[in-house]
């Protein structure tokens, strides 16, 4: 991919427990691409594995409200009393330099940035069988039985907007679904939408 | 790519000279496809190396114009005397058995492939530059100048054309050009409108 040209706003989303982040995780290990996560901000606390700066950016309320004030958020949303958000200034520095901006985020902020970026490639995970899907939601032990339901609860609302996004890619292998997304993206770049202004001078009084 | 669902169409096209048939070749060396190959039906005789139901059907005017009568031919075409066209029953048999079908084919006959079949993906080669196309055309020494000539300025109106297909795809290395034309086939069956349906079941109550 060259960077010839704004980068592409990639949002992956899907329900709670689908695997978004492994998937994310699993797709900046792939090799040759220009892809640049954008970090959220939270004030959750962290969990035991998670590193500032690398999965949030942890903040207290009062910062997160008056960055909410100052509209530097591009979604956010709160859940189970905590917020979670993306920085917008990071992301439009980082499409200004041709980079892909991977958004991973929940669905309800997933609509609020379709609705603002027109361009943006949207894509929706889904389990491979709702089997998959609980099952993942049990393993997750950090959360409390409480939080688990809100969960189970939130997944059904999500499924009902898959019709909304660009791609369904599904997340049988996480290998799989990483070289999907990455296939998307090559595929989006070549889109003559978006392609057909490279080829300009080519095009215009040929031979 | 599973076989669940029935096949796409990709249209492969673009300008004379730009490389349609080595790219087609390059993209059939890829492994793990279930791609299938349109052989077209040609009144033109054989070149030395092209050999009867591999690279062209080749049959005389008289049944050409036969099976134009009865309206067999998927798109048709006539270029310097001598005709060209796509069998409309093996493209059909192959997208119910869920195979993708590449058509390989002139600007011309893909007007008129994607009036008929809404859904097909249409793919238009570019050259890396103008002069990389102008060189290819000479040097295909099996053309008089007169065939020559003739192709040069329909290269022109062909790129007129460019903004019609869904993707521009550059030939400017024929190994990459087949891998972003796998990317763009891998891309196209996990958009949601064709992809949603298999999902039905699980979008559906979900847990």
């Amino acid at each position: 991919m060259k960077l010839n040209q704004k980068g592409l706003l990639i949002i992956i989303s899907g329900p709670s427990g689908v695997g978004k982040s492994t998937v994310r995780k699993a797709l900046f290990s792939l090799p040759n691409h220009h892809l640049v996560y954008s970090i959220s901000m939270t004030t959750r606390p962290p969990r035991d594995n998670e590193v500032e700066g690398v999965d949030y950016y942890f903040v207290s309320h009062e910062e997160f409200l008056g960055r909410i004030k100052e509209d530097k958020f591009l979604e956010y949303a709160n859940f189970v009393g905590n917020y979670y958000g993306t920085p917008k200034d990071m992301v439009d520095n980082n499409l200004e330099k041709g980079n892909e901006v991977i958004l991973e985020i929940e669905v309800d902020g997933a609509q609020q940035v379709m609705q603002k970026k027109r361009d943006a490639v949207s894509i929706f995970l889904v389990p491979p069988s709702k089997k998959a899907l609980i099952e993942r939601l049990q393993t997750r032990k950090t959360d409390s039985k409480e939080v688990m339901e809100a969960r189970l609860e939130k997944a059904n609302r999500e499924f009902s907007l898959a019709h909304k996004y660009d791609y369904i890619v599904v997340n049988d292998d996480v290998k799989n679904a990483a070289d999907r997304i990455m296939a998307i993206i090559r595929a989006e770049h070549a889109r003559t939408a978006r392609s057909i202004y490279k080829y300009k001078k080519l095009l215009e009084d040929v031979i």
